[in-house]
């Protein structure tokens, strides 16, 4: 059997023993979480020593520093991963939840009930921490993971893996519930499993994902890019401005929604301008600016390049722009269609600006950096999305799952209704 | 300028004014409706010329009668359009639906708000009717439209067109809600803008469903096969069972929602197959079976492929199973994750197949043509999704809308909430 064959095969599980996760009850689920944070907390030295081979080998091989700091699974990582399983735990149902319930006609009862998605397949980089992550929101959603993670965290993936499995397995869960790709092929056996898996979530850097997206016909629930805006009205407010920029583009600066691209009205440039490039030099923030921005402050020029690049440092571009308009279509044109604000004290004009940015989020007199599950409330995050196919913005429990409907008759046949014998009544109950 | 970057920079266009398009209220999108139905009505003798016309050439080609049948545009195919167009008016606006409203913390406040998903392909065969329906649904939805229809109906097409988007520009709608895609060159060029264009909706036979979803990255609306099934449980009424199947086959042989496949159990076969055959024979089905099946009625037999084919005819594959675990597994295997039906007294029997079959629609005691956007009341159907991401099963304009996440703030960064200065409420308005 090839490699490629392998992974097929355990596609099809997964695929295979799908409904039958699907039908779990949430006490069943809930159990299982529990078990698995029981298991991770008993056996944590097991994890730690792995870690530590994996550890080892990294720096043996040379692998860049910022890697082999998300490559620690310690004490730490180990107490944020089970804070999130018990809150993981505490969350409602995603599933069985009834969104719709028509009469159609009498006795003919339509229910529109959410179910999960069904197989999962999830590839991510070093961070073991990852895999529990999203095994966990898996398996309370029901749906069937296939985990394939990066091959320097091999020791520790695959104790996780073994003891998340033996803690589902216990608490009656079926085989396919969860399956590591353990194969030194690459991914792309799996990018090719389009019949088995429903869904991709991928982990880890914009071009990792981007090869992923190019790769394979499964739907992809994720960002590449996170190339977000902040546009500062002819009427803001730059006590207010100052701050947001400050904190969208420096409070986490490799974040996705950390701000790249600021655009400044002609009106206000005059006065934000020299206030920002104070501000941005005592935060270390590295301003870059069109030809207009440059006759205000000194700072080195913008290329065309720059309005498609996301720094992921502390660097921001800098255009002025003639009115709300310009700074729209430059929005939607250049930007990810990631989280988007605008800082005005002019309320019309947040509406209009909110109505016309083509963005997952768009804020008004805020960060952009509030751009994320948790901080939405929702609890648990699955990812952020940048397609507008299936969720959007912050992903929470709901992005893994999906509804089927149910129609219960007692003999029905569409031909009474055809030849107008009967008709349909739609009342909703 | 080649044809491919035409349609390149006709998707730009539709892209750029998609958001302008988006911001129209329902007043408006609702009279360019009208006015819609009021060209086309006044302008019927030019419809049917250019239609008469493309019907002379297709006949001197001599293409095949039912693709001649279905380029037809006359009085009663109008007639048809126009009511579709009066319905549409009246259904509810799609769009600016409040789905969550939370105060994240004291004025901030957080917004899902529904808007339209932007650009749609919409690619179709021969018949003119879809063009009218389709760009009426992106009408009212807020979507921009491109529309490339085929060549056999260029005249009628083009005039369709034509009206359609005099009728939009004279209400307001701006200059790129609707494109029509006249080049000669083949659907490629439309199925490469994946940068522009935001989800494709094909109309016509499976194998050009099949080819749109194999050779795009967009993603795609609609199915290509539907192989549904019937599964006659151990305790079916037969007096129920036999309409059921007769309508699910032969009410309209060429739906997707017909059966294709019935799975009966073993325990009801010897009652059940003698009637089915005589009832089956009377309506012109020929049925293929399993050799068990051919043990209790002169049928010829069912091959492994017949579990894979979609008739669209007159003819009905029959396979006896052991237990209702196998007809599950059968239908998640060979099944086009459509609708599925099963027959029996037994309530328990039904929801456990009702939780385990993973397609669009699971029914119970009802014929499988049910599956249908009017049928379950929705007003209009934009399609019939087997996907499990974003919309599934019949599809009405929710399923041509995503949403954005509005946030309005005052001034608030994210430095606050880190630090412990402030913290999020989370409260459902």
């Amino acid at each position: 059997m090839t490699e490629a064959d392998m992974m097929r095969s355990l596609a099809a599980r997964a695929k295979k023993d799908s409904p039958r996760l699907a039908s779990q009850s949430i006490e069943i689920r809930n159990t299982a979480l529990a078990k698995v944070a029981e298991l991770l907390a008993d056996r944590r030295s097991l994890i730690f020593e792995a870690n530590e081979k994996d550890l080892l080998s990294a720096e043996k091989t040379g692998l860049p520093l910022p890697v082999i700091k998300r490559l620690h699974f310690d004490e730490h990582k180990l107490a944020d991963v089970l804070d999130g399983i018990k809150s993981l735990i505490g969350l409602p149902d995603p599933l069985f939840r009834t969104l719709l319930k028509r009469e159609l006609d009498s006795d003919l009862l339509l229910e529109q009930i959410t179910c999960p998605i069904g197989v999962i397949g999830v590839i991510f980089e070093s961070r073991p921490d990852a895999l529990v992550q999203i095994a966990t929101l898996c398996m309370k959603s029901g749906n069937c993971a296939i985990l394939k993670g990066g091959s320097e965290a091999a020791n520790t993936n695959k104790l996780l893996f073994d003891l998340i499995y033996e803690a589902g397995l216990s608490a009656g869960l079926p085989a396919g519930f969860l399956t590591l790709a353990e194969t030194r092929s690459d991914i792309d056996a799996l990018l090719q499993c389009d019949k088995d898996i429903d869904l991709l979530i991928p982990r880890g850097s914009n071009s990792f994902v981007r090869y992923i997206m190019d790769h394979s016909k499964i739907p992809v629930l994720g960002h590449a890019d996170g190339i977000c805006h902040i546009y500062c009205d002819a009427s803001c407010d730059i006590e207010k401005a100052i701050p947001i920029i400050l904190d969208s583009k420096a409070q986490y600066v490799a974040a996705c929604n950390a701000v790249e691209t600021l655009l400044v009205h002609e009106a206000v440039a005059a006065k934000l301008l020299p206030a920002l490039s104070c501000a941005a030099a005592a935060s270390g923030i590295k301003l870059l600016g069109d030809s207009t921005a440059s006759s205000y402050i000194a700072c080195e020029p913008a290329q065309d390049v720059d309005w498609r690049t996301e720094y992921l440092d502390l660097i921001l571009s800098i255009k002025i722009v003639g009115d709300l308009n310009e700074a729209v279509d430059h929005i939607n044109r250049f930007g990810s269609h990631h989280t988007d604000s605008i800082v005005t004290e002019d309320v019309n004009a947040a509406d209009l600006f909110m109505l016309l940015v083509d963005s997952a989020g768009v804020y008004h007199n805020c960060s952009t950096r509030f751009a994320d599950g948790f901080r939405y409330g929702f609890g648990a995050e699955v990812g952020i999305s940048t397609g507008k196919i299936h969720a959007r913005g912050p992903v929470g429990l709901d992005g893994l799952v999906t509804y089927k409907y149910k129609l219960h008759g007692t003999g029905q046949i569409v031909g009474s209704y055809a030849n107008g014998e009967r008709s349909f009544h739609f009342k909703d109950l």
